[in-house]
């Protein structure tokens, strides 16, 4: 099925029924027992690691298609599978696994004062749709993440790791078949063909409640265009790490090479290192020398350049660019107004830090800054749901509604409202 | 303004131009001081008190056009406003005013074992729009709601209700600009043009976050099919009461009758009552008899119609009407089972009540029926933001993203993080 040349009516068809089918199977979920969540989970790592060979094996064949087609180092090394990777992926799913059941978890409870007892529990989406790009072990990821909520997902991962995310799903319908729970709950488009992505984005007649798009621009804003469903955003990360003037020095340098350099492909990397123009005289140039010592080209303004001999000018590109590479670019702004303002015009809403010691500038950085995550003297890699103690991830969220962040398992929920009375009659 | 023809294009320009304004005040609103809501919403109550002369002339103007369009005496209740009525829409903002402001409210916070502190804090949503129908008195309720949740919102109200509503919105524009806040952060769309709603629908060039459609089926419908932004859909209220053969039978009598006939025209009320099959001896025949007496038309099954002479014979479409009115269709279920089977395929997903001294039944009632408010032993006419302790509401979600249940103030927040550190770097 995978070989050969879908036409658009099939592709609709076949879309359309991996949506009433991945709707059955969310009814069979929501009610799931959590014990019989976790068994499926267990299972589907345990296949993983059973099946290490087979996945390698079809890795492999993508890798060659891969430097065939001249993907990237950095592209092809995001697709390699290796032992450790896919042991690894195994250990993913066995946390979540390990999690705490989020489904009839009572999040908030009060009483009112005709004696109606309130309690808001925590209830599965329904039908979640993963649209991704390069790195196969999103499939296990996200579709673990699936379950543990009581959802049902249809994963859509980019052809790039067809073989890969096809022999990884394998194990994932295992586990579920081992459970007793059905398969159709993670069901992978056995197709490369685009038309899948527009039936997904039309919302298989009503069938998919929520899509997760994961990938670069084009895919995100391709997602935010055509969705007739609603849309988890996941922008880029083009995350800035402000220098306050009361800022430690020590502490600004080492955040601020970490914040970049710790590893500069993930989104919580920092692109744009401000610098409160207080501090010109002080903190530029020791944190500029860090970097560049660190291996980081800069781009700069007059003020970079003239303290950094290898900085180089930045265009007004540079200021809206996530490099994903060990390039920053660095300005001046006037004080922590300043950098809010910077930020406000930029920013993807992801990420930013500020360095200072002057707790009110702080405040007024986190009371003005409207971004997903803000950090004082911490380094922007943090960004993270494992760093946030959630277990793990399907992404980070740069829109407003529903989820924001990292989302975990708790942010692939909604609520409901269980009222207990004793025969209350409204007046 | 308000009584020439608009053009198109001239509809789209004057919309974007809203848009824009609406953004721009958001901003300010997000900072807003909390002192400084509240002062306006208190200013907006005292000049909805000092115009009540001309808000009621407004408004009778608009019933002179709605009885010449022939509007039905029940869309004509709605519409009308009165002394005491435009005092209770006066203090309903006041109440909006006493509430928490929800803007910085801690959510939730955690330590990190590296010693990261993490919030989660309440922030606005950003730009809503708001699209509703006749009654006038939403202009005021959900102006003041989003004032209060740090939001902006342009405000669509109903063609019927024009005058009115720009009369009460004379009088918010008034107490934002007595406090200092622009004027654009409540702004009321001035042609009753549907041009105008399928511009907001586009979004308004992404400066508008989210819309909320308050009315019937064909407007949630149109909002559903055609928003390109996100929908907090309030789809009507096909309300369910199942009278388990465990159930009290006075408490069960009282309940349908309360339920159905409090007030038959809001969205709370059931429309479909649902009697196990083992109580058909004894429950039936006591509750269809006191929803007769109440003044109810009942439309049932074979045993329904057997049971009481008056009653007619449901059709399918019965099932799914929202009667709005002294009507209710009613039937034999085989236990909670047959209940949760009839309410899946029938229901809106609003609100269902369970009459049932088993908690057996009743956990298996609220496990598996997925709607947004679920009542024991209670009537349904409670399902409502003010019953909730919720201060007001703009409305009941039907939808699982983001809002559910009643929509108050907290319900038009999002959220950030704030993260505090002393200098972590991730390892």
């Amino acid at each position: 099925m995978l070989d050969r040349p879908h036409k658009g009516d099939e592709v609709a068809t076949m879309m359309d029924e991996m949506g009433r089918k991945a709707r059955a199977a969310a009814r069979v979920l929501a009610i799931a027992p959590a014990q019989q969540k976790t068994q499926a989970l267990e299972a589907m790592a345990a296949a993983l690691v059973a099946a290490s060979d087979d996945i390698i094996e079809a890795n492999r064949r993508d890798m060659e298609e891969g430097e065939k087609a001249g993907l990237s180092p950095a592209m092809l090394d995001r697709l390699k599978l290796t032992r450790e990777r896919v042991q690894a992926i195994a250990d993913g799913v066995r946390a979540i696994a390990a999690l705490d059941d989020p489904v009839g978890a009572v999040i908030a409870a009060w009483d009112r004062p005709n004696g109606l007892k309130i309690e808001r529990v925590r209830t599965p989406l329904g039908v979640i749709g993963v649209i991704y790009e390069s790195r196969p072990n999103v499939t296990a990821d996200a579709g673990a993440l699936c379950l543990k909520a009581g959802n049902a997902v249809i994963l859509r991962g980019g052809s790039d790791s067809v073989n890969s995310s096809s022999a990884i799903h394998a194990c994932l319908a295992r586990g579920l078949e081992e459970a007793g729970l059905p398969a159709e709950a993670i069901q992978y488009v056995p197709t490369t063909d685009r038309a899948a992505v527009g039936e997904m984005l039309k919302g298989l007649s009503g069938n998919l409640d929520v899509i997760v798009p994961r990938g670069g621009r084009s895919l995100v804003e391709r997602v935010q265009t055509e969705a007739r469903v609603p849309v988890f955003a996941h922008l880029e990360g083009l995350c800035h790490l402000y220098v306050d003037a009361s800022a430690d020095l020590d502490m600004a340098v080492k955040l601020a090479v970490n914040a970049k350099m710790r590893r500069t492909g993930i989104c919580g990397a920092a692109e744009t290192l401000l610098v409160d123009r207080a501090a010109a005289a002080t903190h530029l140039e020791p944190i500029l020398a860090a970097l560049s010592a660190a291996g980081c080209e800069v781009r700069g303004d007059a003020a970079v350049i003239a303290t950094l001999p290898t900085a180089t000018p930045a265009t007004e590109e540079d200021w809206s660019t996530e490099y994903l590479d060990a390039i920053i670019s660095a300005k001046l702004v006037d004080g922590v107004e300043g950098a809010i303002d910077h930020i406000g015009r930029y920013s993807s809403s992801h990420t930013e830090a500020i360095v200072a010691e002057d707790a009110q500038a702080v405040e007024k950085f986190f009371r003005e800054v409207d971004s997903a995550i803000l950090l004082h003297n911490a380094s922007t890699q943090f960004a993270d749901g494992g760093e946030f103690g959630m277990g793990a991830e399907i992404g980070i969220a740069t829109g407003r509604m529903h989820a924001r962040g990292p989302v975990g398992v708790e942010q692939l929920t909604s609520f409901k409202y269980r009222v207990h009375g004793s025969g209350q009659t409204r007046p």
